[in-house]
């Protein structure tokens, strides 16, 4: 590499076992999860997409989705410290080229971005409304798991302002108990949800995640598919969770 | 029995297999499937609950919310001959104390039965929008399966008008692949989806049914259940359903 990216203190460099990324990530910041893997499977990419990632943090899904075909990834962070480290984690797997990070609020997305100009949008938003739940006191990470900063309509908003008109795609990761609200939000704002896939930890019990991914103007009907179950009775990766990892190699 | 029911030519009584209920079906028209069972297990049965089963058809799942501890079940189908022929099951079962059959148009819902009245409404309403698949010639069985006569929101919103302000349960089966339109309605409707479960012939496929339920007036925050497998391997159903049959005798 040309230029050595600059690690700071606390930082640590994590391997995506997923092709040769890698990404950094602090400590003490929020560090990116499984939601983030499967939703950058989840999500359809069409060869040569330009796509954001709603929120990206680390960037760790607007990395996989150029892994995936993404021709170009927006990565918008309202965060300056989590998108300068996002950043140098582009640099790092000399991406810059594919993946640019901007500093900004997806509540002013029209400031930031133009309309209808993505085939595809990401969002692993904040889960919990304001007041669910425990809260960190590091403001980064209640951030990112509560909706301090946007709310589920402004992320769905963000998303309808950014797709292409016909055939545009909004794919999100969030809890199950909203799935009705989630749903609603996207077909009020013309996303008609049209993919979802309830992801388990075992199949006796409730499920841990919901992917949904709808399409702008498309009219319903929606494809449920099979529960995706992430671990083996014995705690590793189910194969198909596996299988996710092997993809990109 | 004082008054022995007649049973007309091409008709026939099954056994539903649950206490000693049994129920007159006609061979031509539209006859009760695994669906009505499941929805009378799904919903939320409180003990003395007044409840109201939209389009009621051969009254199957009438008979069986009060199988469930339902003190009063209003069945209210369109059709006069299927209101005749639920009628008489009624009377088979000795359950005209108990259950009562009303032929009527649940879009003329505030002509036939008082607002805010019932603890409960269920409804195994039809599936597809009319145009959607193939339509059977006999209208009844047209009228069962497609939205000929009444749409979601005809249904939902009959729902709505019927239920108690506070705590009043609406519960559906429907299609999953209607799930988006089914949450967006029901929240429209101020009737809030709490309760959730996915059915499914196999759990490597994709779901076959949806049952939901949602509570008028209530704070979103939506629960999903397990998914519910409905056969066995060999083909005999699962012990979650045989259950259902055992729980009732």
């Amino acid at each position: 590499m040309c230029n050595p990216v600059v690690i700071g203190a606390e930082e640590r460099i994590d391997d995506l076992l997923i092709g040769q990324l890698k990404v950094i990530q602090h400590e003490k910041e929020f560090c990116f999860s499984l939601d983030a893997i499967l939703l950058s499977h989840f999500a359809t990419v069409r060869p040569g997409a330009k796509a954001v990632d709603l929120g990206t943090g680390t960037g760790v899904i607007a990395l996989l989705l150029t892994a995936r075909g993404a021709a170009h990834v927006t990565g918008l962070e309202l965060s300056q410290a989590m998108a300068d480290m996002a950043e140098r984690s582009v640099l790092l797997n000399q991406l810059d080229e594919k993946v640019k990070i901007i500093q900004g609020d997806l509540c002013k997305i029209k400031d930031i971005l133009p309309s209808e100009g993505y085939d595809l949008v990401v969002s692993n938003p904040p889960y919990r409304p304001v007041g669910g739940g425990y809260m960190s006191p590091n403001d980064n990470v209640a951030r990112a798991k509560h909706e301090v900063t946007a709310a589920l309509k402004d992320v769905v908003g963000a998303a309808r302002y950014l797709l292409k008109y016909r055939r545009g795609r909004f794919a999100m990761v969030h809890l199950p108990e909203r799935m009705a609200e989630i749903l609603t939000a996207m077909s009020q704002a013309g996303i008609e949800p049209k993919l979802l896939q309830l992801v388990y930890s075992s199949i006796d019990k409730k499920p841990t995640m919901l992917l949904v991914e709808g399409v702008k103007g498309a009219s319903p009907g929606l494809t449920i598919l099979p529960p995706l179950v992430v671990y083996k009775p014995d705690g590793t990766y189910s194969d198909e969770i596996a299988k996710y990892y092997k993809e990109y190699r």
